[in-house]
């Protein structure tokens, strides 16, 4: 099929901040972009909540997306014409750069959690099933779509395609620190990613990193550090995590009890019964999330319209520092008193752990194979073995544990000694 | 009310990719933007349709209040020990600042079109009527939402204070562009706002420009010259402005003819009735828009269907060059010609027009002042008098007429001499 | 010869803050950047004595050189595979790309008036003669120096390569106005270079640019206008330009009469008797310059003195504007009153004007070619008929006058009427 | 006298690409700057030699004197409505920031070693003796000198005034971070300078910072290793800084041993006496040294003669890693072999150290304090106690040992089998 060579007439430029110009050169890339599934990801904030903490993380998967494919792009042209890069693998590299993100729902975090799903999986589907996506690959050649799937899926035979798209030094990766740094405003995401695809080298299993480009892959490393830390574990955003994800939690209750909904939530249904069709998954976009949540403010039942109130208009949770594994019996104290005063703790004392290994040798639950440099000599080394910086926090990882409260809802609690007895144990100053 | 001068403990920040950190420093600015009418700003696109043409256009009008009130908060310190500013007017200019976009609505463009709406006298109804935002600032001090509110209305005595929020180089502006320059990737829209800060001077009526500033202040226009042509006047952005213009006209259409909605738009009918309630008013958002679209694609009229297809998956229609004025004949025909194929002309034959106007000494129908420099002798001059680049093209109105049309339906009339004809007179080279 | 085709092994970088990466491909060009001719273009300041007003400007013209093959590098990558390009042009596009600045002076704006030089002739010279770049020229082929010094002198036969390295949009100025503006910190200098780069299109003769790209250009020469009024023309620069000039006249004079100096300038001797051989030339650098300069604070002579120390020292002269066409009878006046205080006016009260034409069309002087824009229909249009901004200010000639004094000087003047004479005609506020 | 609180009608501006601008708000600091001797930091390069590698480092100490005055002003507006700061100590403090590298002579690293001078020592006599700057820091009050030239010491009494100008995250170095960063092109350099300036605390002893700011710091800290690695000791800026204390060594030998120098340095004399009048060093700058070695190129010692034609032409030595606490016996030999073969291992065979120990909890021998972070209990911990990152670098030196030579001179050698052992011990591979 001739789609397969199919270059654009002239080649067709997205602005990007992230990268200046996004460079589409396939008549296929093209087309895919312009599928309704594609386009769905207009609708999803490539950062969830982290918007109600950092006002300027507003862009979308969509903007992810073509930045992820663009970075690909560049690193095929930078390896296209060493050896052990298989040209034939051009295109289905690409293919997955841009489709990788395709399965995630709104806010997926909570999301997933909630009603156990998974968006490589739905990634998978769309590229696989009957969708404008499929038919596209489809006529790429037979089987392609299945090839696209496989890389998503890290079962692709060559390991080096897969290494470009999911590695611990990944265009994925690599896209999401500089584009979330751009958006947040925060500079610590920034990295000379110019540098870094100048030193990759292909090999037959991954690409490795010529070795003079070391410092700017530690730096690299020191980002994500960061970004973690200040960005995506901010303990602000997962506040509203929290919250959404009770809202979830307690629609799904209402529904299985029977509630009746006065806005009933027509697109959620197939989630609360755990039987989700690819179609009505498609239709399911963070607009829709804020439409339900906005007309739920007005439900009768107590805690689902003061959650979504909660999130509309962004009335979160205070949080304290809190190791459950060590205040076990604190916690369960409070829960007597939340209790006590009407408060339900399943809803309004939640916990919540974040924790980061910013470079491990060894992640092989994760299936993220180590970073090597390409030494002078040809032989290759563990970066950790060389980084003094790296190996110093190889393997090293960082928890963080909080309890979050309204804690307006604990002000308002009439009983003084309960209430005085509550911000003991919290340990929390109120002022 | 001590409200009034009740300064923060501690200066709160936003991380501010634009202006890297916005400084919060009174209790009343905080408590506004912790109002459910401020937060709504986070659901409605500062640029509308425009993240359809450039992707990173993704960000809300709560990201530029907070930006126009930064830049206010500094030109108010730079200003504040000089004798024509009245220290009184602090808080009032920054309320207004922050406040002055509160009443738009959902891609207020096409919106405020269609139902004939104006949303600077929403931001004043929601200012002055019962909402959480006008209790906290009749806290301030009595009639002070009235002062606000005349601020934003221009009719506000002290003009100094007008000038600084809305002239030809306020704060607004300063930050839109800037702003829409940093989310677009577009590099046209920069200028050293900081230097135009520290020239700024204020006499009785309004902020002058030292002279020595003068080319900060060309460097200003040109941006918003070229911003306007190249970012907000983009024919593919006005394309889906086109789009969303004629969806709303023929959902109100349908619902004045009786029509039966399988998704009745609750939240619109107050304005398809043209009684619009405050309360209502508020809860449209962005979300609202697209859930609504999003239902309507399954609507059984097949020109509502066609049109919300069309938005949510980014089907554009294609445009040609076209002066109404001059080519009225060929447009008639087109239109004839149109109808014959059963596509009907009004939802598919558009004319936009855009035009602007860089820079004027007179604009009394906007009520934008022209800029006056303050020579060494403490002389003013207007800008345009002093500035070559300026006096070029004041007054110089800029055009652009286009017809935009759906070229799938085009292609697919089956009456080859028809479909001919159109494509003939439309000038369209189709490939 | 082979090393016409020689292309290194591994591509070598040089990091840039301008362009981020210089990017050398060809052996002949590493070895042309090797010579002392070119490392010599480290000691000359690209801005001469702008770093006096702008303190970052301490830059080279290695630097600059770097930048404009860097540019035309790019250039050429854009545009090799278009019909109207010659491929074998490539070679003599970069070397004349690198080389154009090769026969710059120390502080060459007041050396070449001085001394009746044309740094355009050195270069060519520099290309021509015995000197390790045109060995390693001739290397490339026979006539190939000639060819490269053809390209410099604007007489090169493919005039399309001309139009690179010299027209209104050539990678000259291109480089010039960011780089300067990067290192000045002045903000308007800055363009998208990257979108020009991406709208070329070699034409027979010359460069056009597509429509698209008009907004681009626009915003280019509107770059450039800024930075010849805020940067280039600063007054502060030229006054120090004035005592620099005088520095040069003082001493040519001093040796013409006899004057015994302490240091002889042994390196400026071949100036001073108008018969410079090439090897001298080339030991002529800024630091040369500083050096005596320095030793001549010392000299007897009290006018050398002087302005030395002022020029190491930065005791600049004051300025005020004056129209010497219009004020000539102030200036003579002004002249005798310097004289009967013995303060001599050849050196003490100097008129210098700096004019510009940001654009023309026609500039045949300067032999600089109007831009073409070429439309979707193929045709081509001269830039000003099509840009309302470029057609506004293209043929204005902007001028400066100023009269440059020794404030000092006037001060310490005993006969009080002399000195309130001399002020009143300056029109000078002294404070 | 009233020169101490002499405030500028005006404030003076100047345009700085790192700090955007630099203002000077005080009579004294203005008079200052114009000084001859701090004029004369325009003179000297702040990198030395590594422009060589970098060809944006141009820099001057100028430059980089007023960022650090640049960064305490903004440190002391943070500070000074805070109980522990001593606004008395606000003009000691800014004239020390000021004025710390003011005792800087050319390419002071090698300087410094040949001829065992301190430059801390000359800034405090330039403070101290009959200067300009004295002349100026007296009008303040009497032992007003005296004060600035203890905080250049660390033995000014009031520590925190110390700890602002010198300590393991001071201004001096947060300016040259970010400085050189921005001229080399370098992106590792840059931190979040603007947030570490809000989260400064100043406590009786020193600046601590706020514990929410660690992130900043941790980020500060990455940079400096980063900058330290990447740029301070490029291995070929120290092979031009080998090649400059060889020629100063050579020609302090020569000198010793009565060689009669066609151009005599004049300006060194004192140098080579090792009795350096203040007044003789204030006329040494970098022209005066390019002007010495320009000239040396025709001196008839083949050595200085060949050693000034390097460093001019940019003929570097080239490198190989070298231990020579293990391979003692491998140098021993290299250097009998060149001496057989009569080159001078003295001046041609060089070994070269680096090491540098990023951040560390007890660096008496500095006498730099650690960084302490201020809890919100207010307890103050020591930086590493709390950060994984610092921790894990904390105390861990890291060094580079590398030998120099002239890889030219070894391909000249015409005894074959010397040549190719040489080669072998070197472990070299030429091409």
């Amino acid at each position: 099929m001739a789609y397969k060579d199919e270059q654009l007439h002239e080649v067709k430029v997205f602005k990007d901040p992230v990268h200046r110009y996004v460079r589409v050169e396939d008549q296929v890339i093209w087309d895919l972009i312009a599928t309704p599934e594609f386009q769905r990801l207009r609708r999803i904030k490539q950062l969830g909540t982290t918007y109600l903490t950092f006002h300027g993380a507003e862009h979308s998967r969509f903007n992810h997306s073509l930045g992820v494919y663009e970075i690909v792009r560049r690193i095929i042209k930078k390896i296209e014409h060493r050896e052990d890069w298989n040209k034939d693998e051009r295109l289905v590299c690409l293919c997955a750069a841009l489709l990788h993100d395709l399965g995630h729902g709104p806010f997926s975090h909570s999301f997933e959690k909630v009603f156990s799903l998974d968006h490589e999986q739905f990634t998978q589907r769309i590229i696989l099933e009957h969708t404008n996506v499929h038919t596209i690959l489809r006529q790429v050649e037979d089987g392609f779509p299945e090839k696209v799937a496989k890389v998503i899926d890290k079962t692709y035979e060559d390991k080096l395609v897969v290494s470009i798209i999911s590695s611990q030094i990944d265009a994925d990766r690599m896209d999401y620190l500089l584009r979330d740094a751009y958006y947040t405003g925060v500079s610590y995401g920034q990295f000379d990613m110019e540098r870094i695809l100048r030193v990759m080298r292909p090999t037959k299993d991954e690409i490795v990193i010529k070795s003079t480009g070391m410092h700017a892959v530690e730096d690299y490393i020191m980002s994500r550090y960061q970004m973690y830390w200040q960005v995506y574990f901010h303990p602000v955003t997962r506040s509203a995590e929290v919250i959404l994800t009770k809202i979830f939690h307690r629609a799904k209750y209402l529904y299985e009890n029977g509630y009746k909904f006065q806005m009933e939530p027509t697109l959620l249904l197939s989630l609360f019964q755990n039987d989700v069709e690819l179609q009505d998954y498609l239709q399911l976009d963070d607009p829709a999330v804020y439409f339900y949540f906005q007309r739920w403010k007005e439900e009768t039942d107590p805690i689902l319209n003061d959650l979504c109130s909660r999130f509309i208009d962004r009335k979160l949770f205070k949080y304290v520092e809190f190791n459950h594994e060590i205040e076990r019996d604190t916690y369960d104290r409070l829960c007597e008193l939340f209790e006590m005063v009407q408060i339900d703790p399943n809803y309004y004392l939640v916990i919540d752990s974040s924790s980061d290994l910013p470079y491990d040798v060894y992640r092989s639950g994760e299936g993220r194979i180590p970073i090597y440099l390409q030494m002078p000599s040809g032989e290759e080394k563990e970066l950790s073995t060389h980084s003094v910086i790296v190996d110093a926090i190889t393997g090293k990882t960082r928890e963080d544990h909080k309890l979050y409260f309204p804690i307006e809802k604990i002000r308002s609690i009439e009983d003084h000694a309960i209430k005085e007895q509550i911000f003991k144990l919290l340990n929390f100053r109120d002022h």
